[in-house]
């Protein structure tokens, strides 16, 4: 039975980091909230009292009786089953680590233009969306990009000199949430995604690795990538650029 | 061997989710910042170009030659390990997905007093903090309850009246984590938790259950717990409470 992705149908957010994994394995699923009724499916999953263990917020993961919500958790139950983690209990706890990482990432960049209240217009917190992403170009970024930098250069498997991965030598999913996380900074904040990346070259050469994949190449090229846009996690207010 | 934890060693902090765990179960451990050259040895860890997989940030646990950081993945780790999560794949996936909103929760905690940015001083971003704390009590504050007290409603295990678990029918480290976030929002928001709490008594009485957790009670009464203060993650300013 194919894997069912529930997440909002018009943005990548949260839930594309979940495609990337489907897509790159070649994994049959349906993007549900997609479909004709997905949305209603989607919100049975979320409001009905019958579903005895409910997922907090989209995307979430149904694989026959398992639900599983939390970005970072669906990748972790996915990874082992399409081939995207390496074997031992460590490299996957490590793997699992970097995305946990990610995740907290992600939210910070979300705060950038939210950061009073996601029920809030951006109009309605821009002052204070400025101050806060003045500190995430200048302080979390850099650190942030560092850190996964230091994690590229301290993995011994990428000394060869091919595309490098951050774990072992070969594509994970944190590769892939890595390479979408760069996709985002590039479209949001494009001056500083210039600006970090030329101090974190390791990780611009796994963002073009990942780019040139195959299976992910023709899906990044089809309708069923949804373009960035003004409703998802990064978004472009030139004003929040430095 | 006991397990390391590097913790900063004066607030509760996220590291206080992994206290709770190993004090429950007895576990030997070390606190080890908390010790003489402790912080030496966590700067280690976080800094150093020999440490092969680093940790972004504390609280992170040395056990033997694994070091894991990310609050949620040392207690999966150690969930097993201390039994304190179910044996099935599905339980831990379960109880790990708890957790993961328990963290996410816990951020926007923090962000109540932090905003704009964790290197400002409180006093440096009251203004913000004012409205963000607002949209905390009045929209999220209920919703992350509301969802957990679903849970537990939902949880067939929960019928006889005895206290209830999120898991199944034994105690699990994300009971330990809910009761220390019910502890953080009565120190940090005591008239915003009480409220909450009228509409959410099964996570009050989970919350009193833990606290009557022997070997937790005998932690919680000793020097080791450290008191809620305002460098930790849970801060009371009045003006924050509603």
């Amino acid at each position: 039975m194919p894997y069912e992705l529930h997440y909002w149908p018009t943005i990548q957010g949260r839930g594309e980091f979940v495609r990337l994994a489907l897509e790159a394995a070649g994994a049959p699923y349906s993007d549900v909230a997609r479909e004709e009724g997905g949305m209603e499916a989607m919100e049975h999953y979320l409001s009905s009292a019958d579903v005895r263990r409910p997922p907090f917020a989209p995307p979430f993961l149904v694989d026959g009786r398992i639900v599983v919500a939390q970005t970072a958790a669906i990748l972790m139950y996915l990874g082992p089953r399409l081939g995207l983690v390496g074997k031992s209990e460590a490299d996957a706890l490590w793997t699992h680590q970097l995305q946990l990482t990610i995740a907290d990432f992600v939210t910070e960049v979300h705060d950038t233009h939210h950061p009073i209240a996601s029920g809030l217009y951006y109009e309605e917190q821009q002052a204070e969306a400025q101050r806060r992403a003045a500190d995430f170009r200048q302080s979390r970024l850099p650190k942030f990009m560092g850190w996964f930098e230091a994690v590229l250069e301290r993995n011994p498997r990428n000394a060869g000199g091919a595309a490098p991965h951050l774990v072992g030598s070969r594509l994970s999913y944190a590769d892939l949430s890595l390479f979408q996380v760069v996709e985002g900074l590039q479209y949001a904040f494009p001056k500083a995604a210039r600006r970090v990346l030329k101090r974190a070259p390791l990780v611009a050469t796994l963002h073009s690795g990942v780019a040139a994949h195959r299976r992910l190449g023709k899906y990044l090229a089809s309708e069923r990538r949804i373009a960035f846009n003004q409703q998802g996690i990064f978004r472009r207010y030139p004003e929040l650029d430095g």
